[in-house]
């Protein structure tokens, strides 16, 4: 069988959620990855050093000793965040923190509404070096228009923190692919797998498919064939974060109806795909991992895993999370 | 507590459904409804005579001898209806044809693909005086486009039939009001309770709701807009056809992902607390009770019901169906 070796992802987004389920999630994850930036909305949230040495430590044990996989660790950037607390998690291995506006997805009631009032804390990422990503969605404003309505607040950020390095994260529409190419070098977006391959009609242009409700919800056509265009394009500002975010089969299908799309377990497989199909295959790795690693200023990872060209498909469930392309034939598996 | 008397509704699109569904859902129309238009995508669906006429004795035996209600029958034009078939039904009571585009809602895979193909069965509605009932929705396209793809061909077949009298369904778009006032006094539009309501964000603009899941899709706050507007307008062009459309919660809160909004135990206090909102409290009858009658040359219905100002909240389900609004404090409550 044909085999092609590639670099380990970087996944520069990843709900890597806690005890049991973390366990269960973690091997997808750090079977494909070299470095996951792990994200800090967990119960209770990761707001302070403690809160992320705690977090580290419980994903280092749930990976066990001989794990060729390093979690980047970050914070919530909430109202409650400090100058001081941001150094503070900065002396104990934070990456960046992770701004939530208010409400716009799980577990973000406590999120952020007034975005200049955190400049002090902005100002002190500066500084220290850290990574401001931010879900990019303007709370109170139609869902489908909620994305767009950021980008004036990412502009506003990104001209009074030159110096700062944000990232727009899990990018869906055409708007703000346009709006980080116009900004400076400071400015990137990450973009998932999910959002290369669906639309809102995958969530409800048939009968309602909660397995493919995330937020943001997936846009329109043309926004995803310019996501795609922007993952295969080569530009570094550009690059993947996966936001796989696993919840129980029972929390989905329900009136539950908790947002997110579970796509670890078919990271490589479903990129190496899409590329091929796009004819932009050697754009693949910068997209997966060097543009990355060199935004966060990171060396580039040295591991590297196995696709073989070996027919299977996507199981319906892993231990009760059902992952995105569930049913579908993949031509490529990650060897174990 | 004070009581206002008002003429019963004629709703004209509701789905009364089958056997047990049926004897539960029935009596919830018909405690407020005078007419209703009863559609015919049952399974197996009404394509003949003989099934409109067994159809009809199924309502009419659930409903029991003393009930002050009448089913208006409707069949479904499919490819397979032919214009003797339409004379047919016709002779044994048909009020309506209506006809699904392919794949756009419940039972509605064997639905139309080629509208022009149908010209000889429009023909012969139009010479025996049936009305034609369009779902609205242009199969192929992206969902919140759907509607507005369809409006061309509305225009094509109203030209070419300008005696045939046509009401596009359940509009939810400000194109499909504006389209619509524009065409000849031969087509209509009816409207929804829900579609009055909400917009795409009850679906999935916090956590995915699969009880506002319906087709059409709700669309954006300025379509709701115009169609609150046209709803209050007096313009006898618009009128109520609810589309309450039971499914049991097992089947809306699930993969299975059923459309349909189950609107039919709320629909008097919904549209009295929402005309009263909009201070167009003298033209609630108007839309429930006189515009589609004359749309479909009927007398005026003779019945009332009365409204109690007396708070009550909607149950979150009657015999495992939840209905519009479940959980919602109502004003105004039907007397039984």
């Amino acid at each position: 069988m044909k085999h092609v070796r590639v670099r380990k992802i970087d996944d520069m987004h990843v709900h890597l959620r806690q005890a049991g389920l973390l366990s269960k999630v973690l091997p997808h994850t750090a079977g494909q990855c070299a470095r996951a930036l792990v994200m800090p909305n967990t119960t209770p949230a990761v707001l302070t050093a403690d809160d992320l040495v705690s977090y580290r430590t419980s994903i280092m044990d749930a990976l066990g000793p001989d794990a060729d996989f390093v979690p980047l660790m970050t914070f919530k950037v909430s109202p409650s965040t400090s100058p001081d607390g941001v150094r503070r998690l900065k002396d104990k291995g934070a990456t960046a923190g992770k701004l939530y506006p208010e409400g716009v997805t799980t577990n973000s009631e406590d999120g952020v509404r007034d975005f200049k009032s955190l400049y002090p804390v902005y100002e002190a990422m500066q500084e220290s070096g850290l990574v401001l990503c931010l879900h990019g969605e303007m709370p109170g404003v139609f869902s489908m228009d909620r994305e767009r309505a950021f980008l004036s607040t990412l502009r506003e950020i990104a001209r009074d923190f030159p110096e700062l390095r944000i990232v727009l994260e899990h990018a869906t529409t055409a708007d703000a692919v346009e709006c980080v190419m116009g900004l400076p070098g400071n400015v990137a977006a990450s973009l998932t797998v999910h959002h290369l391959y669906i639309t809102l009609d995958d969530v409800l242009g048939d009968k309602l498919n909660p397995h493919a409700f995330c937020k943001p919800i997936a846009k329109r056509p043309e926004d995803r064939d310019a996501l795609v265009e922007a993952a295969t394009s080569g530009n570094p500002k550009f690059f993947l974060g996966s936001d796989s975010a696993p919840h129980l089969i029972e929390n989905k299908e329900c009136s539950c109806g908790a947002a997110g799309v579970y796509s670890a377990p078919v990271l490589l497989p479903a990129l190496y795909e899409l590329f091929e199909k796009h004819n932009r295959i050697e754009m693949l790795e910068p997209f997966t991992s060097q543009f990355g690693a060199s935004f966060y200023g990171l060396p580039l990872n040295q591991s590297t895993v196995a696709l073989i060209e070996d027919e299977w498909t996507v199981p319906d469930q892993y231990d009760g999370v059902r992952p995105f392309l569930a049913g579908k034939k993949m031509r490529w598996r990650v060897a174990s």
